[in-house]
């Protein structure tokens, strides 16, 4: 473990440097490192077939090894995340609140990088660069933990930033990758709060409830969504059926796809037979309760449908009679990730609004819109699902926390 | 376990009752609450003195049973306090932020309350009513689990609390107290991920150690504070004396106590004499390293005694030649909560704000300002010691999140 607690002394060395950094220097730097992502994707390629090939040897599931291949493009695509962060405010500096006290003291709420972030994550190369850009533009330190299938690719990808930030006269520190692929290294790092100021778990939720379980850091728990759509009485259903279509089809890995629908009784008849047709031609399979089953054809929904994240072409529906009724459902299964109404009603969205516990609640829109793009932050680390924090879409001010600069001229406490 | 399920079920409950209350409600609520407290005042009393009899047949340590005993006094302090509570605005509803998108949606973040917060601490009866009242005001639910010492003195407390409540027609579950003492329960309570949103220790070392250690609900750490103040070279001697002394000896056993000087060596011939002789005349016993000895006469300062929060009538003093060894000295041993420096140098004084890594940085003031009634905040919950999502002094606000709304005409992801 002794490895552990030098990368641990390293980034904390590394924090002090970091915040001294303009946002030019910053800026710079990761221009320099998109350049030299791209001027090794050759050597990075021939890295990460290595990863491929170990991973086709052990019969890996083809959706994994594609997550895991890299491409040109791909690399070209890390590179341009990097200078979109380039392009962005600098979060770090903001004074966030000014306060007078009578006796003369004058306080300060400043926005400072959060110090040193750990980040654990699946055989995802790209999220390497990715999290480093993010870290590094926020000013904070970061030591990464992949899935173990990616190490040479993310080792490869580590060592050209390092180099390029060495070659801006910055801290190689400002990212450091942990190389052992042994279990045990991972559940110490997750405790390794001498040094680590956040840990962000990024994949599935084994991967998320683990990091939960055993980290003494501070966690922010990202990820998982097991998103409603509630249809009211009031929906308009010519905006419903696209809604519905869009937020279950357009991607249904994704952690912002509806999973489940809760229709009001008054208004099944009508939509449910149309929805059932557009459904079926994206081969979409429904669970129903008896209140649907009494309209169309379909497979009846047990209790742990309605608790299920599926990520895939299946979706639950449930009836009920009321709003009441669909607000208290959604809260006993959801996430508290995102959750839509279709209403035109405003009183009922209003209701819905505020009652629904959830990052993000929609009214007449498609659940797919909870992301850091989408909403305008211009990047993304996670989907945060817990309330401490940061909640929803984390971008950089995410990334940060703040100190209070507290100026007198001799004040004492009586 | 199930007496515990069923406090997680029950504040579940409440926490959606309580987001609903207007902000009339609560303050009307919280003036009863006083009143039955004043009202109740000799039976709480009466259920104290068990406590304090308890305590003293086993030999409980003066300063421990002072905390414990309650006077009518102190129960009047109790009701003042959450008056003053309802007399702060109340931060739920807020609009924090809007977002208009290009495609039309209308995003809305804004301030909600956190849900259900636990609370642990130790056997200071006078919490209980306090963070009932604060957790009250910002629309939370709260499950209290306070010092198994206090049992009757708490038991009688939540009971005139929820009493209160019940008659205001609130649901009483606002406030649910843990009877059971035994520690098992305690371990338990920390994992009820399910139904608590966030977890406050609040208490010595041991305790909140324990808490960070166990628990898999988020946790916000709060007050341990080994605290500095740096002499620096360029500093006023005439300021410096006074804060001094009122940083280590206005009340030594709170967390924003000075517990260590870093003194300039070019500054040491002139302060050392002086600061001796004050500290002496209030019984502060100095530990210095060489360069102090060398001024004064005192006991040589351990590396044990840089790393430790005395809470008593001892202060550590170390010797630097420069600002930077002043700051690295710190940011190596401090536990991230007030730092000072003294200087009248303002480039010295930027430096020291910028890299010293503490929640509250001072310039030519006390330590002891740090603290929710000083910040001008109203009230606090404790003193936060982490960088994840509150830093310093928590007030109201802290004890809030925050939630996205976002008002679409159908908008579809494309």
């Amino acid at each position: 473990m002794d490895v552990l607690i030098q990368l641990g002394k390293n980034a904390v060395e590394a924090k002090f440097a970091l915040q001294e950094l303009s946002t030019a220097q910053k800026d710079h730097a990761l221009y320099a490192v998109a350049r030299a992502l791209r001027a090794n994707d050759s050597w990075i390629l021939q890295e990460n077939a290595k990863d491929i090939e170990k991973g086709e040897e052990k019969g890996m599931h083809p959706g994994l090894l594609d997550r895991l291949r890299l491409t040109s493009d791909r690399i070209e695509g890390m590179a341009e995340g990097l200078e979109q962060i380039a392009m962005l405010p600098d979060p770090i500096g903001e004074v966030l609140e000014t306060i007078e006290r009578p006796n003369g003291l004058r306080i300060e709420k400043r926005r400072v990088p959060m110090g040193v972030i750990g980040m654990i994550y699946e055989s995802r190369p790209n999220v390497t660069a990715d999290a480093f850009g993010l870290c590094f533009k926020s000013g904070n330190a970061v030591i990464l933990k992949g899935g173990s299938d990616a190490i040479c690719s993310n080792q490869a990808i580590t060592k050209v930033i390092r180099d390029a930030l060495k070659e801006e006269g910055i801290t190689e520190d400002a990212v450091q990758l942990i190389t052992s692929t042994d279990r045990a290294v991972a559940q110490e790092f997750m405790r390794m709060k001498a040094y680590v100021d956040l840990l962000i778990p990024r994949g599935g939720a084994g991967l998320i409830r683990s990091v939960v379980e055993n980290s003494t850091i501070p966690v922010i728990e990202t990820g998982t969504g097991n998103c409603h759509i509630y249809v009211d009485q009031d929906a308009d259903l010519e905006k419903a059926v696209p809604i519905i279509i869009n937020a279950k089809t357009q991607r249904i890995g994704v952690c912002n796809a509806c999973e489940s629908l809760v229709i009001h009784e008054a208004i099944k008849e009508k939509l449910l037979p149309v929805l059932a047709k557009a459904l079926e031609k994206h081969h979409v399979e429904i669970r129903g309760d008896e209140g649907v089953q009494q309209v169309i054809g379909c497979t009846p929904a047990s209790e742990e449908d309605y608790g299920k994240e599926y990520l895939d072409y299946i979706i639950s529906m449930k009836t009920v009679s009321s709003v009441e009724e669909a607000i208290r459902h959604i809260n006993r299964y959801n996430t508290r990730h995102s959750e839509a109404i279709l209403t035109e009603n405003k009183e009922t969205a209003e209701k819905f609004l505020n009652q629904v516990d959830a990052a993000c609640v929609y009214v007449n829109a498609s659940t797919r819109f909870t992301d850091g793009f989408e909403f305008g932050f211009g990047a993304e680390i996670g989907i945060s699902t817990q309330k401490l924090h940061a909640r929803g879409p984390m971008g950089l001010k995410e990334l940060t926390s703040y100190k209070y600069r507290i100026v007198g001229t001799g004040q004492i406490r009586e």
